[in-house]
Formats: structure tokens, sequence, C-alpha cells
């Protein structure tokens, strides 16, 4: 088992400085409620301040403005930036990750017109199909399907069970979850005297480089040009992006998240968990909303927005509370009528 | 490079007429925000009305009740449909789709007691199990599994890594994308002393003629009998259908709709994007429901409803105006304790 | 055919007794609204009282306090459960299932390192990666993806098209359906001056014994540590369940659920469809949270909330019922100010 000292964690995470004794050594990581005394915890949340009294763990990062609720006996190291410095420490006691065999399985079905980079992992069961192109270090593993002529990056990892449908381009650095389907087509039709009929979607979805993509979350290829994720943005599991979408580079799109068709995203935008954007829609840069908020119609840049359709935090705190503003009201009608009646009784 | 003048363009979208120069080509389509002048657009939402000024199309495809807007130097073409029209237009330039090659992938493992029909695709890595049966031109694509004694029609196009489960029916000329899980286990447990036990599961489900079905959506096999999605149904990306449902024909399930079990949808019936049914309702022929609203009880046939609970627009409106409606009462009531003060003063 | 009669069936569920005929047979199971005189139905929910008059059934099962209702010249099976004797009588008249060949199937990638018990069943294009290890009697359906040093128990089906990413842990008698994906990475990430940069996610999902998995539902690895899904625990379909979620035993999670990062549910939670739980929050023992709604803060053990955020029943419906209340002090108002009028005119 490995065993690091405060010390060295110190040095490893550029910490500003240790509290208490700096030799105290830990073998793992652990949340402050569950630690043992051979843990290292860290505070990255200030919900959880009480429990820095009553956990048992060895060390516990800290930020500098909580370093005056470090207690005597115990060993703080004080970081900048206490969520980075934990995942460094994470990954001191993290079980090695396994890398992949950079080779084709023998079970994968490459199409042979299909152009194939150096280094790159094709898993078992996988299919990479005709016409298609993968670039050098890139994973494909296993089941995934990468379409016909379409073309994927290099560095880029593409988990189990992924589909990647005909002519889409994913960029490079880009992490792709496993169920994720890219390029299904958008959804569109008319009606006519037979029932509803099919408007064609023609266009792809292009992903820029450095984007992850989370499990089972489906981005729709355009009615014509381009559904289009920007450099850096981050989408977490079952978020729906309609066809040509356009979300701008560092965006954070969290878990079900929906963006309805030909909306336009800036960069830098936060989406919380379930909250939805409807069609057309343009929203500005940095505009954060927040879970389960619904943004219907264009909205300027740098706006925090809550409730649905989404409002200014001001608007969305007053209609909460409005049951007490009501009652409030009522109390005051039923003194402005029993006073009324006594100057009626006069 | 194709390039297609505005008199051959009217001619394939039977335009009612040209207003400018009909010689003018063209060699692609855009939207109007980001076209070039060598590029025909269209003017289908009345949003972007505006940008009918500023754009550098060269051609522009609107309705006759917006042929006001036509400006000096510009083609434009009257359509009755606008959308339509476009999609045929998009159809001109539009890359040339991709054919499945009819014939059953090497990797494919096409169990000896499954029946296939003539001129049928089964893809790389695709399973088609025990009994199953499999209707002329239908493509099965690569990844997918159909399930034991499962059948599906002709013309039926399953993208890869779909899954259609034991026993269960898809009609003809149904579009299923990828992801999609057709038949997995309706919900249904009831509490017993060791815990919470399984309620069979022994149904199928059905899905009819002309349906399509968008990525990651799961429908549930039935408790008993059939969970059954009609003719022509139009189902979205990552929509829920619980088991023994029953969706009505031509109806629309636009994006990450949730229906709960038992619950009967007639004929037409719209649901936006993230709304929600309750189980063993029946929604009447025709209803529409917003985006992100909830309908929780039996609902006749023709209305329109938003919000959660469902409520008619005008409800909704009011509901939604509520701050302002108490503001207004506020200061209302704060003006009569002045006047009343007045009088008790005398 | 199969034919039953009322005394057989009554006997196979344990009546306490029967109204009319028992001698009475039927062929088969059926809504009361769908039924023909050749089906035995139930009476389940009181929603469906009225079609007692009406329904064709040859046999009814009801509960006691419903006897009353009994029609002369039908038969009525009397139980304790009408719920859990209509699955058995389901299951009298069912389709056998078709039980899976416990074999390793030729186009199967199982690695040479992986562990496989006694009696399993590897399907068609299924992958068992290196140092997998799968017990007895499990079933790995064709399509599903069983990851590098992942550990799935005995008695436990995986349906085609899942998939189990490296080093998670699966319990026994667990069912996972199709397209689930177990072990995709948290989501996580923090600002730097390039971009968003990613926290790895180190830990692993935990899902113990007897839990079911409902269709494309995600459950995502831990940040370190361990994502947890305790016993008997029922997650329905389309369920997110972020990194480092703990779910007590015997919860259930409703269709479309999603749970944020860091939040712990205690036992038997219910949360309803679409419902929501913020990241970092502890839910109670036994709380119930209706379809639809958010619990945003710590919450005890016990209550039963709605709404969004969640609050008590009592609290949701005043909040409902405002627009009546308003309009109601509107009119009071009105009334006030014309009397004020009156006493100012004197």
């Amino acid at each position: 088992m490995k065993t690091v000292s405060a010390k060295e964690i110190a040095e490893m995470v550029k910490a500003i400085r240790i509290i208490g004794d700096e030799n105290v050594c830990v073998s793992g990581v652990s949340s402050l409620k569950d630690a043992t005394n051979d843990k290292i915890s860290f505070l990255g949340n200030k919900k959880y301040q009480d429990q820095l009294e009553s956990t048992q763990a060895a060390i516990v990062l800290i930020a500098e403005d909580n370093s005056y609720l470090a207690k005597e006996g115990k060993t703080y190291i004080v970081c900048e930036n206490v969520d980075v410095a934990f995942s460094r420490v994470i990954m001191i006691f993290a079980p090695e990750a396994i890398p992949y065999e950079r080779n084709i399985h023998p079970t994968a079905a490459v199409d042979p017109t299909a152009k194939i980079g150096v280094n790159v992992h094709v898993g078992a069961n996988a299919v990479v199909d005709a016409g298609a192109e993968i670039g050098d270090n890139t994973c494909i593993c296993a089941g995934t399907y990468i379409g016909r002529e379409a073309k994927v990056g290099c560095d880029t990892l593409i988990y189990p069970n992924a589909t990647i449908l005909d002519r889409c381009i994913v960029g490079n650095k880009v992490i792709i979850h496993s169920g994720v389907v890219i390029g299904a087509d958008g959804f569109g039709f008319y009606p006519t005297p037979n029932g509803l009929a099919k408007i064609p979607q023609t266009g792809i979805v292009r992903i820029d480089d450095d984007v992850e993509i989370g499990a089972n979350t489906t981005i729709d290829r355009a009615r014509f040009g381009v559904t289009w994720i920007k450099t850096n943005v981050k989408i977490d599991d079952q978020v729906m992006v309609g066809h040509n979408v356009v979300v701008g580079e560092s965006s954070i799109l969290v878990a079900q998240v929906g963006i309805a068709g030909s909306a336009t995203l800036g960069r830098g935008v936060i989406l919380g968990g379930k909250a939805g954007i409807n069609g057309h829609v343009t929203v500005g840069d940095g505009v954060q909303l927040a879970g389960t908020s619904n943004i219907v119609k264009d909205t300027p840049p740098g706006v925090i927005l809550l409730g649905s359709p989404a409002e200014s935090q001001r608007d969305f705190m007053g209609r909460i509370a409005l049951p007490n503003k009501v009652a409030k009201l009522k109390d005051k009608i039923a003194e402005l009528t029993e006073r009324l009646e006594k100057l009626e009784n006069k």
C-alpha cells in the first residue's frame, strides 16, 4: 500500500503552507464524513464545514480563508484551489488507468475503404464503415459504430457502444462516452393529406476539439449545413441537442438538458441539469440558466436566469415568495375591513 | 459544383411566381444570416423577417403574404408552402445519400431459424436472433439487435446500435434511430416483507407503419397485451413511453417527453419537448401540450394546454402575471389604508 | 388454447372467495375496457370502477371492499391484493418466456483473461473484456460490453447492447436493461486560462443485489470511491445518476429522474417520473417526491413533497390555488374601495 506524507503531498499540489505535522502519512482519499485516520480529505464545499470538526481524516486540504477552522493536533494543507489540488491527490492513490491496446481487434469490422491513422485502437466488435477516417492515436472502443465517410480526429477517445453516423466530423482530443448518438436525423415533418411527411435532414454534426460528451447524449444532424458543438464544450449525460443548434466555445450543458432546433448558444453558457432552450432562440455569451429552468426567447449576454419561463433571480425569488405576500395582503385587507366597519358604524 | 437558376428552382418547387431575375443562379442553400451571394435561402419563420433586409442570398423563398417585403435587385421565389419548398431545394444540393448494400455482412450474427426477406441489409456485427422475421427491403444496420421471435416489416430502416427485444412487432416503412430500445420491461413492483418484487411484463410493443422513432428513445413492453404506437406517429429523441401506453395515429412526441404507464393518447396529439403525461390518463384527439408541461388527468379533445399541472393558455398567462397583479393589489391596499387613515383622523 | 375455470384461478391466487359461477372458464387476460366474454380482467385502480358495469369480461378480480359492486350473472374473484393476484393470472396465459442458451456464442469476444462462471450465457457479438469476471448462471446478452476488470455476480441478467465499464461491480440477481451505461465518467471540470480542464473520475459504480435498472439509464462512476446503488433499488428507464451518489435500499426511481453528484438518498425513497435531486443534498429515508418535482436542499425522513423547489402538499396546493385567492382579494378590495368612497362622500 502506497503511503505519502503531508510534506510530499504539499509539494505535489504546490500548497501555500502546511498547518500541523508535515510528516503524517496517509494511504488514500475519502470524504470528510467517511474518512478513517489513514486518509486525506478536503473541504471543497462550504456545506461540509461542520464535518471539519468531526472528521477522522489525518490530513485535510483547506483554502486559506478556511484555515482559521484548523484544529490542534490535526494536519491541514492550505491550497489556492482546493478542488484542483484534491484532484491531484486523488490521482496519487487512484488505481492506474488501463490503457487501450493500440491494435485492431480481430472481431472489429473495419471496411477496407476506411482510412485508419497510426497507433489507433479499434475494439472488439466495433465497426468502422466505408470511407470513414480515424486520426492518429484515437481509440474506437468495443461495439462502437463509425459511419460512412465520417471523420474522427487525433487523440480522441470514443467509449464502447457509441454511434457516430454518416459524414459527421469529430475533432481532436474529443471524449465521447458510451451510448452517445451523433448525427441521427433532426426532427422535422409537415402535414399532408396522407399524414405527416418527413423533412429530409441532409446536414451533419460537427464536433470541434477538446469537447466531451456524456453517456447516452444525442446530437442530431442538421436539416442542412451543420449542427455545431464548438471547442472545449462539455456536455453531461442524456443531453439532447436538436438539429442546426450551435453551442459556443467552453459552454457547459449539465445532464438531461434539451436544446431545440436552430437555437444558438454563445461562448461560456452554463445550463443546469434538466434545463431547456426553445427552438430558434439566441442565448448570449456567458448566460447561466439554473437547473430545470427554460429559456423561451432571445437572451442577452451575461444574465443569470431561473424558472420556467426563465426570469431574473429577483423575479424568481419574488414569485416563490408569492404565497406569503398574498397571505399578508389578506391579513391587511381583513384589518382594513374591520377599521372600515368601525367608521361605518359610527 | 452544381448551379441551378431561379427559373429551374421555381419549376421544381411548383412556385407561384418569381420576383426579380429568373436567370440568377445559385450553388447551395444557407440560412438568411449566413448566406453568401451564391446561395439560396428562405423565410420560413416570421422571427427572421428582419434578416430579409440584410441577407446576401441571391434568391430567397418567401410566402405570398410576405412578398411585399421583396427588395429591388434581389430575386424571390413565391411559394405556397415555403418550408416544404425549401426542403425540395435542399435536396437539389444535398450530398447524395449513401445507400445500404443489400447483403448480410459476414460479421452479422443471423440465427439459422430467423426468416430474412429479399433485398435485406444486415450490417456488420448486427444480430438477428432465433425465430426473428425481417421483411423485404428492410435495413438492419450495424450493431443492431433484433430479438427472438420479433417481427420487422418491409421497407423499414433500423439505424446502428438499436435494440428490438423478443416478440416485439415493427411495421412497414418505419424508421428507428440509433440507441432506441423497444420492448424493455415495463416498470412494476409490489412491496413484500422481503423488499420490492417484480411484476412480470409479459406483453410486447407494437409499432405500426410509417412511424419514426428518435435516437435513444425507449418504449417499454406491456405488462400484458401491447404497448401500441399507431400509424404515422413521429417520436423525437430520448422520449420515454411506459408499458401499456397507446399513442394515436399521427401524434407527435417531441424530445425528452415522458408518458407514464397505461396512458392513452388520441389521434394527432402534439406533446412539446420535455412534456409529461401521468399514468392511466386519457388524452383526447388533437390535444396540444406545450413543452415542459404536464397533463395529470383526463383531457378532452382539441384543447391547448400549458404548465404543470397543465391548464388553459388563459389560466397559464394569468398565473405568469400573478406577481404583477399582487404588486398592484399591494399598491391599492396602501392607497386605501391612507384614505382610511384620513377618515379616521377626522 | 388454454382455458381455466374461476375455481382453478381462485385456488392459484389464494383468493378469499368467489362471487358467482365458479365453473365459468376464460382463455386470456384483458383490461376491463377491452375484454371480451372469454377473458378475465381486474379492478386494480379505483379510477376504472365505472368500467365494472360495462365490461364484457367473464371474470373480474376485485378487492373485498369493492365486492359490493358485484353484478348479478357475472363472476368475481375476491382477492387480498388484486394487483399481485392479477400478475399471477397473467402468467397462466402468458407466452412462455424464451430461455437463454447457456453457452458462449461463437461471435462473442471473450478475452482469454476474463473469468467466466458455470452455466453462463454470452450472446452474439457481446464483449467481455480483459480481466472481467462473470458469476454463475449470469446472462450477458448480445452486443453488451463488460469492461476490463469489471465484476458481475451470479444469476444476473444483462440485456442486449448494455455497457458496464472498467472495474465496475454488479451484484447477484441484478437485471440491467438494454442501453444502460454503468460507469461513464462523472461530470467535473474546472476553469483554466486555456478553457475547462477535466477532473479525473477514478472511482467506480457499485450495484448491489436484486437491483433492476431500466433501459438507457446512466449511472456515472465516482470521482473517487463509489457511486453506490444499494440492495433492491428499482430504477426505471432514462434515469441519470451522477457521480458519488448513494441510493438507499429498496428506493424507487421512476423514468427520467435525475440525481446530481454526491446526493445521498436514504432507504425506501420514491422519486416520481422526471423528478430531480440537487447535488450534495441528503434525502431522508422514505421521502416521497412527486413526478416533475425537485428537491434542492437536505430533507428529513418520511416527508411527502411536490413542486419545484419541492414543498409540502399543503404549500403546493396553496400555490396552485393562488390565482383564485388573488382574484378574491381583488374583489374584496373593490368592495372596500366602494364602501370607502361612500364614507368619503358623506
